[in-house]
């Protein structure tokens, strides 16, 4: 019998007991942006360094950070075989409103094999998960095929505040041939996927000052640059009808898709109506030449996500405004260089500046884009793994979001990535009533088990 | 002794028992804005009744409507002379912030010959003027040269709500051959002007709708259309870069400035540098080939008053959002036609419409562009009569904002409208510390009694 079989029962054998600690983990209610939870965050960073224990972990430490605490282990005895870190979150969002709740979010509850409470899919649920796999493993003859590190942090939901700095300051310590996060999803209930590749962002805010007040639009206007019509004429120059970016210079560093990737993409079964029908709109809109997945995975976007300016109250103000503003993110794709993004965006503003107006503007915060190339043997090696427990393929998949602690790991430690996530779109992670289908939590564990064995050298 | 020797003389002898008298009328806080006032409304309009009978005008009434009371009166014995029909408004603006008068907004006083108080320039002074110009003519011998009647107002600091229709129910009772106004002003201190012509308003609120609800713009952007790309597609499609309307069409209807008009505009003192610092813009921005007066009171415009889509607090947030909007309003010269531009609006908004998104149309109110010609002869008499008083040549001017009673009356009562004024642009009306020179009072009393006599048949 292997080591895989022997796993596989004591998953098995162990299950209401493992369903039973799961519930307790997810009943602490660690909401990381609420001060009020401060206590909590310490209480469920303690249960963990328990869990980590029992598992069979060492050197487990319940580290102080300036916010909430870091939790880390590891278990170093599988000599020159290949070191994982392994990342994930024991905090959870906030759970207003928490009348649309049918379970209450820290009583967690199975119904129909489904596991509700706050934290059940994002990510307490899926930490659990990987720290099961490590106790099964440990109590096994065999033991850990792999090194293992562990870091949970509980600042994921508030934008990692700290764990930057953790990192860079611990960054011998971390160092890992790979990092494994779950803290993504299947691509469809049945069909899994490995997320290689993610959009890093940057941004800037346009501020266009006028006249030194705001102004009579009878008295002055016809005379004065009119600061709304400046900044619709910035930001009507960064795209063409189609939804191109104009700025000059702004695709140069897009890595092209290859014929694989671009194949995997056509591959996975995507229905038209039915994005329309979960983005709410009546038809879609991109760039040309690309699909919609390649569209919203790996091509840069320029979005407006807000514009202000004059008056928006009910009726009319017949006012000739002093000030008008935008702000603008962009997604942007290996290997754009978020700090080259920002230069070409002020120097296409500063070309398209209209005659008659100041135009000032901030940056915000940078992130890069993240890839493990699909081709990767540590990529392929997650697909093999899934594909033991699931019947369809692997989906290679990339996501136009940001996970900026992707960049991080993939930046200071020098390691590649794995997402191998098993949550699903549908969970309600952010929205009430989170849960986990617990069907893929018991994938889960066999799946994190096949992969360690699997990049065993 | 000619009678306005002799009615110079008496304004002369009367002059501190007038000043005495408009310190009484300008004492009642007549804001027609605040609720609290009401009464101090019926008091102001019967204390105008009252001025009006000691004049020994006829027929007075002071009226309710479903607002304030509108004060009539007349004195018809001039035979087949001219009827002139005298308008202007007893009611004031508000007077906050109050921390910011010298002296108490409705306890006039007189310091270096300037009337300080609420309603001083704006408009009860003027109508003060107007009515001791009645009285000084009848109580002489010759009586008045003309037919006047006499409509006062309390509503228009409140867009004059009720008497549009008030108009068009008497409209024979008001039936005349001229309008005389006088709430505007000079054109310069020592400077007189009559203002010939105003700008019409019209105008439309665009809502786009994009998505249902807001999208997360890592998971949908470049895959969906951003309402507030295409707001700003279409704002800037209003415009080239010189600021000249691009709606086909819009020009269509403008009657051309006479050379005669552009050349009186060229004689006037107008600063560069006085009008950028006045306006708070380090340049002048406009219609090409135009000057700036000749932008801002003969050419119409397209003026996006409000623009908002989206996030506006500080900071970030990466969103692509359902909806975003504009609010437009076009001010209109002779002959362009209200309900016509808005139809252009519509037709050029429906071909620039970018792919992806609803785009909803609300119209706002309409009012009209007057002009009476600049060579009409009662246009040139109340010149004439100006320059009795005045060292200087008297303006023929345009003015760039609407006051949408002005084409009341052009409309419904088909007469020439002379708007006469004697205030100036730097006496504060709506703004802490009204006041009114009383050099122009003074002069007003004779301009206008000249006016009365030069238009005698």
């Amino acid at each position: 019998m292997t080591q895989l079989s022997q796993l596989d029962a004591y998953f098995t054998a162990h299950r209401d007991e493992h369903l039973n600690e799961m519930k307790e983990f997810l009943a602490i209610p660690s909401i990381s942006s609420l001060s009020e939870h401060k206590e909590d965050m310490i209480i469920a960073a303690n249960h963990l360094a328990t869990l980590l224990k029992k598992a069979g972990m060492e050197n487990i430490q319940v580290r102080d950070t300036a916010g909430h605490p870091v939790v880390t282990a590891d278990w170093l005895h599988a000599d020159d075989q290949p070191t994982v870190l392994v990342y994930g979150h024991y905090d959870v969002q906030p759970v207003d409103p928490i009348e649309l709740w049918h379970s209450e979010p820290f009583k967690p509850e199975i119904r129909d094999n489904i596991m509700y409470g706050r934290g059940a899919s994002d990510d307490k649920g899926q930490v659990f998960m990987h720290v099961k796999v490590l106790e099964a493993m440990l109590q096994s003859p065999e033991k850990l095929p792999v090194n293992v590190k562990v870091l949970f942090e509980g600042e994921e939901e508030i934008g990692s505040v700290h764990l930057d700095q953790f990192i860079i300051d611990h960054k011998e310590e971390l160092k890992a041939d790979l990092v494994v996060i779950s803290d993504t999803g299947l691509y469809a209930p049945g069909k899994p996927a490995v997320c290689y590749a993610l959009r890093g962002l940057t941004g800037v805010q346009i501020n266009v000052q006028g006249p030194k007040g705001d102004l009579h639009s009878g008295i002055y206007g016809g005379g004065v640059q009119n600061p709304i019509h400046a900044i619709a004429t910035l930001l009507a120059s960064f795209h063409d009808e189609h939804g191109t970016i104009q700025v000059e210079g702004f695709y140069d560093d897009v890595r092209d898709l290859t014929n694989e990737e671009r194949a995997a993409f056509a591959e996975l079964d995507f229905n038209e109506d039915d994005m329309k029908a979960e983005a709410g709109v009546s038809e879609l809109f991109g760039e040309q030449g690309f699909t919609y997945l390649e569209q919203t995975w790996a091509r840069p976007t320029l979005e407006v996500n807000g514009v202000f300016g004059g008056f928006s109250g009910e009726g009319i103000k017949t006012v000739l405004p002093a000030k008008a503003g935008a702000k603008i993110t962009c997604r942007l794709v290996p290997d754009q260089d978020p700090v080259i993004i920002v230069d070409l965006l002020r120097k296409h503003i500063e070309t398209h500046k209209p005659a008659g107006v100041e135009v000032e503007i901030t940056e915000f915060d940078k992130g890069k884009p993240f890839i493990t190339p699909m081709d990767h043997p540590l990529i392929q090696a997650a697909g093999e793994s899934y594909e033991t427990q699931y019947d369809e393929k692997t989906a290679y998949i990339r996501a136009g979001g940001s996970i900026p602690i992707v960049s991080t790991f993939d930046e200071i430690l020098q390691a590649p990535v794995i997402l191998m996530g098993f949550g699903l779109s549908t969970e309600n992670f952010h929205a009430p009533n989170e849960h986990f289908h617990l069907d893929n939590f018991d994938k889960g564990l066999r799946v994190v088990s096949d992969y360690f064995t699997r990049i065993k050298k």
